[in-house]
């Protein structure tokens, strides 16, 4: 920090602060009317309302959205408690989520926060106890890495025959996931989803016409072996365990009859997709900082990729060293937004999905 | 380790192992014979058996009462479903507890665990949503410190005078805890606690008719003001938040018809009270190794009162000043059990209870 004049330093913070978290709470909160819908039409029977928040995090981007709901039961039923399972992985940081959902929904009586850690790949619930279950931003996660990729490290830039093996192991994976959600849900119940899509435009997260954030990973990658830093077997082995479906691909299960799900009474009543802007490139489009911009900008994508990469890299390297070789590779990135920031963005690209539980 | 057969160590290690663990789970699976005869009378309604287990800390001491539980509900209905909920304070270790009961229940079909990021102070469940509700050695803890103690560290060798507002908060918090929980049972559900209590010998944890632990904190923790380390005001102020109620204690709110907890419809069925012994004496008793007792037990203790003591010590220490001091506090604890071990143990004193919602 020293030599830098500190009210600028922290006038950038400030304007950055949190737009990751900003980001996506926008997509969540552009799911409350669907939820408020959808809450209109569920059976109201005895004991709570149960609400099921999967692959929920730390609970915060949500908060609003669950206040809506509580709203939205409490308009219907004066009276009616509201029990909450937030869901994510046994290393999730329950304590943070526990401490966030007791700051954000603490003031509303009669509302029931507790904590599953159990992957959606597996049943959660018990048979017909949900009402309505919301997910957001979270079932691009495949259940297992099913494929290698040479030059991308995103299945959404694979070759056609790399792509195969993840659609496949992605249909599977959308299959468990809506089974085990068709069990826990009660008749009548509702699922209100936001996932991560390949839109009916090609476009997807990071990639909306203009710089492809997945190739330009890719591209600073390869870089590293360029240098001599790592070695072709490193840059093949960074590969995220994730695919982006299409509408058709969300759609199949439902659109045909036969299909498990539609035979679990699984009916689809509402499919679209939308582009939520990304909060780093709006505000460089006002400000024009392109190095606040790019300082910004780059350690949001760092948060959800950099496992992937310390990942690809061998363990003969010290643990210091792969460290500094990720260092180096974010840093490579951010020197090209810095450089040339325009056209870089992480747009989220999301289908939003509703889904009915007949009964 | 250097300088130390290590075979003799491991030794040590293997003997004194996990000792703590088992003397928490002896309580627990004393239990079980309680459970299976409540489970038996509480009516199966549709949906879930509902559970909770409340302070359940890492949830590894309560995992055979937990299957004891599952089989007693499978025996009155082979393919009932059964939901866990634990419960602690939000900043437990929930993902021990997820990965611990995963392996310790994982096998068995159709049970659902959840977590509880509240205390047992509030409400942590929907209204008449609990079939069977469990706590094993929890609820001594207050909900605050009501007082000060000049020379005793626990109240229950306080002055009369200084155990009056201790035992008015005692009986306040388990009224507070009564009530919540007539609220969370459902009609016929039971409750089932083994909370530590001063039984009808006086008896209580750490004193059973020889050396008396809190006597000895107190001894050693006064010494260090004796030797010049810490003031008489630090002296005072290490007090635990902790109350032993009475066999009558626990009784007055079922015992008086026209009580709080009496009219929300809570019924005692069972009351007992019951030493388990402390497993590091029974070991000592066997082996008559005095230091690898010590240096067993003290540890035990410390793990559960350190927090205690180091906050009693004042901010102007510097933080590594203040651990110095805890070590030297328990280092000579520990002396004095190597050189006079016999009588030093820390057996467990329980009240039993066993209560019914009617309806």
């Amino acid at each position: 920090m020293s030599g830098q004049p500190t009210p600028i330093i922290r006038m950038r913070d400030a304007g950055y602060y949190s737009a990751n978290t900003i980001g996506a709470r926008h997509v969540i909160d552009s799911c409350i009317p669907l939820v408020q819908r959808a809450v209109a039409e569920i059976p109201l029977t005895g004991g709570a309302f149960r609400v099921a928040d999967y692959g929920a995090a730390d609970g915060g981007t949500s908060l609003g959205l669950q206040r809506a709901l509580v709203d939205a039961v409490r308009a219907r039923d004066a009276g009616r408690q509201v029990a909450i399972t937030y869901t994510d992985l046994p290393h999730n940081d329950f304590s943070t989520l526990f401490r966030q959902v007791q700051a954000g929904l603490g003031d509303l009586p009669g509302v029931f926060a507790f904590a599953s850690g159990t992957s959606f790949y597996s049943r959660i619930l018990p048979d017909a106890s949900l009402h309505l279950g919301f997910s957001g931003t979270a079932m691009h996660w495949l259940s297992r890495l099913p494929g290698q990729l040479a030059d991308a490290v995103h299945a959404v830039l694979g070759t056609a025959a790399e792509r195969v093996p993840f659609a496949a192991q992605a249909a599977a994976d959308w299959q468990t996931i809506l089974l085990h959600r068709a069990a826990e849900l009660a008749p009548g119940g509702r699922l209100v989803l936001a996932n991560f899509c390949q839109d009916e435009a090609g476009y997807y997260l990071g990639y909306t016409g203009r710089k492809n954030m997945h190739a330009t990973f890719a591209k600073h990658w390869a870089g590293l072996r360029d240098a001599g830093v790592i070695t072709e077997a490193e840059v093949r082995a960074a590969n995220f365990p994730q695919f982006y479906k299409t509408v058709a691909e969300f759609r199949a299960p439902f659109d045909d009859p036969a299909s498990a799900v539609s035979r679990a009474g699984l009916v689809l009543e509402h499919c679209e997709t939308r582009i939520t802007p990304c909060p780093y490139a709006a505000r460089f489009a006002q400000e024009r900082d392109p190095a606040a911009f790019a300082a910004a900008y780059v350690p949001t994508l760092r948060s959800w990729s950099e496992n992937v990469f310390l990942g690809a890299l061998d363990a003969s390297h010290p643990a210091g060293q792969r460290q500094a070789i990720v260092d180096r590779f974010y840093a490579s990135y951010e020197a090209e937004v810095a450089a040339e920031p325009d056209g870089h963005a992480m747009d989220y690209v999301h289908c939003f999905m509703v889904m009915a539980k007949q009964g």
